[in-house]
């Protein structure tokens, strides 16, 4: 069996996530269904980096799976890209050793994560924007962003009943920008690995912090006590995009 | 009757374009529909200064309608904005006087269109910019868009048969920039009016100027021999957005 990893974009909005379920349209069964076609109809199954949530898009998916032959390259790109359906892309395809997993081997994932502040909204970013229409203040947001930097516990920033047991992260990126022409805030973050939910608690957190709904050092207060409930609301997930996964040689 | 001036701005994916067409799903209809229920049952007609196709967005589509009495300005924008499919929205909406007709005063538009030039495509932008995945010199794009300035029968770059019998427009501005972060080229033009499919026209022979599959004077020679034959193929029309109309006083 040969080994190949490829980095793949998808637009989230019609799909239910990344990961395949009984009766739901899913970018792994799509994967996989292509794979299967140009497998000569055996099944191949299709691991990611990140279960991305429905809505939630991706620019730096990475996904890893195993065919019998070495293939072309190239040839295997063009395949999949084109048999895809036309809201999948892949950028592009490797080989890689049979210690590579998409998901176990350590690496970094940057999320960003879009928030419209016009008003009325961008029509034509309602599926790529969480439109969050009231007064906001940056300063406030960029004052507590960098509480989350760091190796902390963030337990309080994902949903209840999780089954990962070690919810201790490490974030060493978090920033946050605004494009004045298109009225978008862009969040950035960067981390060993996020839990469920954990980008869209911190942003709806950030959001309520902005409005000056919670004060600046909700976040600290969020991080000590673990409480879910001082966390501001889950934003939702079409402001979401998985940019970019670095995988640590 | 008081006359009433909106600033909407439309997704043109889902919708057979501006002008109301029976068992289609258009822009004018749905803001018909509305402003009916608006009205206590009773028909008002809107007027659009723009015909935008199948597909074409616009962020400054300008409309004008009439109404029975005077109503609260934001109540109405509110009203409209908000009871429009969520595909369209109203930016602003202002009383003008009688003589104020959207289509017929003069005024100057801008038009974009964005061209996905990645490899693969953009699947996010798979509706809101045209991919064109073919190598492309941007000098000889800038060399020839200067052709166009100017007053010129643009003829030779309206589909034929069109019923408009002077076709001598003014384009005050044509500009390209490349936006590298995202693999996008913008083209804009700005003129007193635009002739059916005239602005994906221009691009689509910009374009092949672009391959250098026709030569850098070709615009040219289209304005001069007025011949629809010489010029490029027309864009899709995803790519175009109706970005701004001006009035004159």
């Amino acid at each position: 069996m040969i080994r190949y990893k490829a980095i793949i974009s998808y637009d989230g909005t019609d799909f239910s996530g990344f990961q395949r379920q009984p009766r739901q349209r899913t970018v792994q069964e799509e994967l996989e269904k292509t794979l299967q076609r140009l497998n000569s109809g055996q099944a191949v199954v299709v691991h990611g980096a990140g279960r991305t949530d429905a809505g939630v898009h991706a620019y730096g998916q990475v996904v890893h799976f195993d065919l019998p032959q070495a293939r072309d390259l190239e040839k295997l790109r063009f395949g999949l890209d084109t048999q895809t359906p036309d809201d999948i892309d892949v950028i592009s395809v490797q080989e890689v050793s049979e210690a590579f997993h998409a998901r176990y081997n350590k690496h970094y994932k940057t999320y960003e994560f879009l928030v419209d502040i016009g008003r009325p909204k961008n029509p034509l970013l309602r599926h790529y924007a969480t439109h969050f229409p009231y007064p906001l203040t940056l300063a406030l947001m960029e004052e507590a962003l960098p509480d989350l930097l760091g190796t902390h516990d963030f337990t309080g920033f994902t949903a209840a009943g999780s089954s990962v047991i070690n919810k201790v992260r490490t974030i060493k990126a978090a920033e946050l920008r605004f494009d004045k022409d298109k009225n978008l805030l862009v969040f950035t973050f960067s981390g060993d690995g996020f839990l469920y939910k954990q980008v869209r608690n911190m942003v709806g957190t950030l959001l309520k912090i902005g409005t000056g709904r919670m004060p600046v050092s909700q976040i600290k207060t969020v991080l000590e006590t673990k409480d879910r409930t001082l966390a501001g609301p889950t934003a939702a997930g079409n402001g979401l995009y998985l940019k970019e996964i670095i995988y640590e040689e």
